[in-house]
């Protein structure tokens, strides 16, 4: 029950759109103010909420404190390793990015080893750098181009990985030794990011897309009604391989005519149209297999968008059974390249922010 | 609550394997001896339970009646209209059929009004028949090959229909006006019934799959962990609308290259290894969207699931990109193409079971 209404409490103050008064949480909680002040110390105490100066003065009486999330307290450390760079992040309990560093270099000739261990020195780095900045890494979350279960990469064809335990050649690093880290799908991720990024907490619940991420590969992560749908096995969203001409180009997954090889940002580099066509035509398999309304083109589509959309949209409206009756949405990603780090660091604030007295038993 | 009780006691009479006494119901419930008498009273006397002879004798003491669904009460009647049928059927509260009728005839030459009126004629012989029968018809479900908003069939491209109130027609005749009538989709419906047919209750929440409808057009319902997922629009599972070859043949929808054109029930008969490799296609896509472990095929690919079978799974093993993980089961529909009207009498059925207080308001 106290770990239930302490994140009520924190919930409540993280999406008040100017920080409220213990008064104001009590009134939108339903709880007593006396419980609310009891729990407002414990969150104060255990350094996830801060009382901040109070607002203009609108009645009589002495105005009181507002709340609001720290920026100096637990933070999310995201990383990603992907085909052409790697990068890390740091994002803090309010959802600012506090450190962000991308390293471009392709990984492919580079051995799994070496690219782990370079992704661990920036990862340690940024660890160090918001440690410096009064921050606490509460955890790391790791976005890899593949199909991920039981915390195993289990292929990322693009990489030519199978079956690599990521987590544990990070953990290996001393300065990562003793945080939790897992490892997820980069466009579950970067869907997941988006969802944040693009629509307020309580309107997200209501909103389904699809999120396809355009980089040497292309991932899509599926959201439903505000959640992630990941499969089965988890291993939901290969877009990439869909076929989009049977007997085309021939895939590094063994088929041919995978998406990848004409909408991957290889492909995508030398003809930008036949991109749009390809991508059009795998999306219009989307809409009439699930009725998705929305499409948000992340990664390498998002900064080109105006020269592929109306590619894809001829496509939509062509192939698009219920094209005539209600059309479908097409935008960009708002975070752009940094979708899934973001995303990856999002799962360790929201992980705080859902159970806050986890969280304060640390420092008990 | 006493809603709540009766649903909860129906349940477990109908979900038993043998018809239990009511102190093995209130064992099961955890209601009182007392309270599931009264309510076995009432779905006794509403014509929902009956009380058979009692089981063989295990231990000391006379043994009590069992308590089973009865056989004489509440119908549903399934109807659907396809490209090239018409057909009805009844099904009693214990899931058995009490009536099938299936009239072959090409319906894309037959006005629209003119095909309504005969499957109404169709519809109100069930009726009387099932009512001969000692049944009472609870309530009507049409399965239609279109997309259904808002009880309008939206667009029925084989059937050339559009904006069609196909409920409205069959209220119209005199036998049928006091029915309430449902409209959906056949893929929709037949994907229900299969999720009846082929798990138990208990066991069906944990199943998802895929359930292909091949006719003269193509449709797919697709179920997640036991639930029909209709979409955001309830236009999800056009399979038939996959875009299998780009540039191939132009289909009835105005696109080119749909699956339909190559694995309709017309393109089947003229070649069924190019249906079963453009099915494979399609398939493929599926899976690597969405991570669907099962796919069951139905309706006119029930009866030549042999003759498939290997021309889809060689491209299901070449395209999907986690075959080597895990392999896709692909299976026969146990209801073959009676899938859609079972599964259409099925949701009235479900409906009573659900609700029987609503049903037992109809007699007081």
């Amino acid at each position: 029950m106290r770990a239930h209404n302490l994140a009520l409490v924190l919930h409540t103050a993280a999406n008040s759109t100017y920080p409220p008064s213990r008064a104001a949480v009590a009134a939108a909680t339903g709880l007593t103010r006396a419980t609310v002040s009891a729990l407002v110390d414990d969150l104060v105490a255990g350094g996830l909420l801060v009382e901040v100066d109070p607002p203009p003065r609108t009645g009589a009486g002495r105005p009181a404190a507002g709340l609001a999330l720290t920026s100096a307290g637990p933070a999310g450390l995201g990383l990603e390793i992907n085909v052409d760079y790697l990068a890390a992040c740091v994002v803090d309990l309010t959802g600012a990015v506090r450190h962000r560093q991308v390293e471009h270099a392709d990984q492919r000739p580079v051995e799994q080893a070496q690219a782990l261990a370079t992704l661990g020195r920036l990862a340690a780095a940024a660890r160090l750098a918001a440690e410096a900045d009064g921050l606490i890494v509460a955890g790391a979350t790791l976005a890899v181009p593949g199909l991920v279960a039981d915390g195993l990469v289990r292929v990322a064809p693009n990489l030519g990985w199978q079956d690599v335990d990521a987590a544990a050649a990070l953990l290996a690093v001393p300065e990562l030794a003793d945080l939790p880290i897992t490892v997820d799908n980069e466009a579950n991720l970067a869907a997941l990011g988006e969802l944040r990024a693009s629509f307020s907490p309580g309107d997200g619940a209501r909103h389904s897309f699809l999120y396809v991420s355009g980089e040497i590969g292309i991932g899509a992560g599926l959201v439903i009604d505000g959640e992630l749908y990941r499969g089965v096995r988890g291993w939901s969203g290969e877009i990439g391989h869909v076929t989009v001409y049977p007997d085309g180009r021939p895939c590094r997954c063994g088929a041919r005519g995978c998406l990848e090889q004409y909408a991957g940002q290889e492909a995508l580099a030398r003809d930008e149209q036949l991109a749009a066509a390809a991508l059009g035509i795998a999306l219009s398999a989307v809409v009439n297999l699930l009725d998705v309304p929305v499409i948000v083109l992340g990664g390498a589509y998002a900064p080109i968008f105006g020269t592929l959309r109306e590619g894809i949209e001829a496509e939509l409206r062509r192939r698009v059974l219920t094209a005539g009756l209600a059309p479908v949405a097409l935008r960009p990603a708002a975070l752009g390249p940094d979708a899934a780090m973001r995303g990856a660091a999002d799962t360790i604030i929201q992980a705080v922010r859902d159970d806050p007295a986890a969280w304060l038993r640390r420092f008990t």
